[in-house]
């Protein structure tokens, strides 16, 4: 089995804490902050899903509206176009996890890549707004392919990009489902397990289990020999 | 634009209540029936899109059972196989919703069939439990297409198997994103919003909307007349 050259992080969820809107959600709606960002984020995942099986592919931002529209609809809360404009901004600024740069810069000698479903403006300037741009050598999105993980497709996107064979990928992700997807791709997949979730029932698992990305280096290392 | 040929519905949630598992569950779990309820069929609906996007297609009778699995566990609920054996029985005996027998009695003159995600073996002894056999014509599963709704190709099923083309078909379903599938494939559409439900943001709506099935008869004579 050939080495891993490569670690390709998911982004929302993963480096990015996706109820990091809750606080932007609490001053429009005051105390519907962290319910709004569970609908939220909970449509934004089944939409995008959806729009891939039917082939209606919209981009994320499009996707992420649609969600927020949604959300506050669902909860009686009537929302205007500027607060719905307002709480998009409030998206590119998400807060990175606590650990995130001390792990990258500890394994920046690495190739690191982000592969995300969100859209490449979403996605440089969630890197950017949270200093991450020096660790993170490519922003992949899957906007290129016009359909969402966990599509084969979408995660081809990741080989054609980095000119790397599946196998030399590690892919990282506190997404269950994006676990499965990128598992049953052939990658080598690490589950960033945050708050002792259960893992999906999908019948594949992941590699490692991580409970934040600070297990990442020892367990990389384990398995770059074990790959060897 | 041709006249409707035939009334297709949906079966989970539409024709027969999957919340009615309550009461078994809460018989094994007491207290804990709603709270599973709900899990499980927000798995079992996530697993089925899933599953499709990855082009990992098991039928619905696994689906369901691996989203069972997992909302007992999430849940912190051990459960033996003898549970989910007898879980999974009782899924064979999902309620009617109401309305549904008095009003397919009263619309039997039309040829009416059952399109659904569950395998043929579980939709043919919902329909002979619940007495719905004199009504339904076909019974048809995507089991035969290996892709889960709303998959274009599942919606394909129904044109092969009714020998009609899309606009002949009245699709009705209380599933939102069933209903947009449906729309987007070119059927003409019902959407049964039980309990005041906020409707999809994808990109499509409903030809009708009806507060339960009862609301058929009248609505569905008033779309044949505009659609001749």
């Amino acid at each position: 089995m050939d080495q891993i050259q490569a670690i390709v992080f998911d982004a929302y969820g993963t480096l990015f804490d996706v109820h990091s809107v809750v606080e932007a959600c609490d001053r429009l709606f005051p105390d519907k902050g962290t319910q709004i960002s569970e609908v939220w984020r909970a449509k934004q995942l089944e939409y995008s899903w959806l729009r891939s099986l039917m082939g209606r592919y919209q981009d994320f931002r499009q996707v992420t509206e649609d969600a927020l529209r949604y959300a506050c609809h669902s909860l009686g809360l009537p929302i205007t176009d500027a607060q719905e404009k307002e709480l998009m901004e409030d998206y590119l600024h998400l807060n990175c996890y606590k650990e995130v740069h001390e792990v990258l810069k500890q394994i920046q000698n690495h190739q690191m890549a982000i592969f995300s479903n969100g859209t490449l403006d979403m996605l440089n300037s969630l890197v950017q707004n949270t200093g991450l741009d020096p660790y993170i050598s490519d922003v992949l999105s899957v906007d290129e392919a016009k359909v969402y993980k966990p599509a084969p497709r979408a995660y081809t996107l990741v080989l054609d990009k980095l000119k790397l064979e599946r196998e030399q990928i590690l892919f990282v992700s506190a997404n269950a489902w994006d676990v499965v997807g990128a598992k049953s791709f052939g990658f080598h997949v690490a589950w960033v397990n945050r708050g002792n979730q259960t893992f999906a029932e999908l019948g594949k698992n992941p590699d490692l289990i991580l409970s934040d990305l600070g297990g990442l280096i020892a367990s990389y290392w384990a398995l770059r020999q074990k790959s060897e």
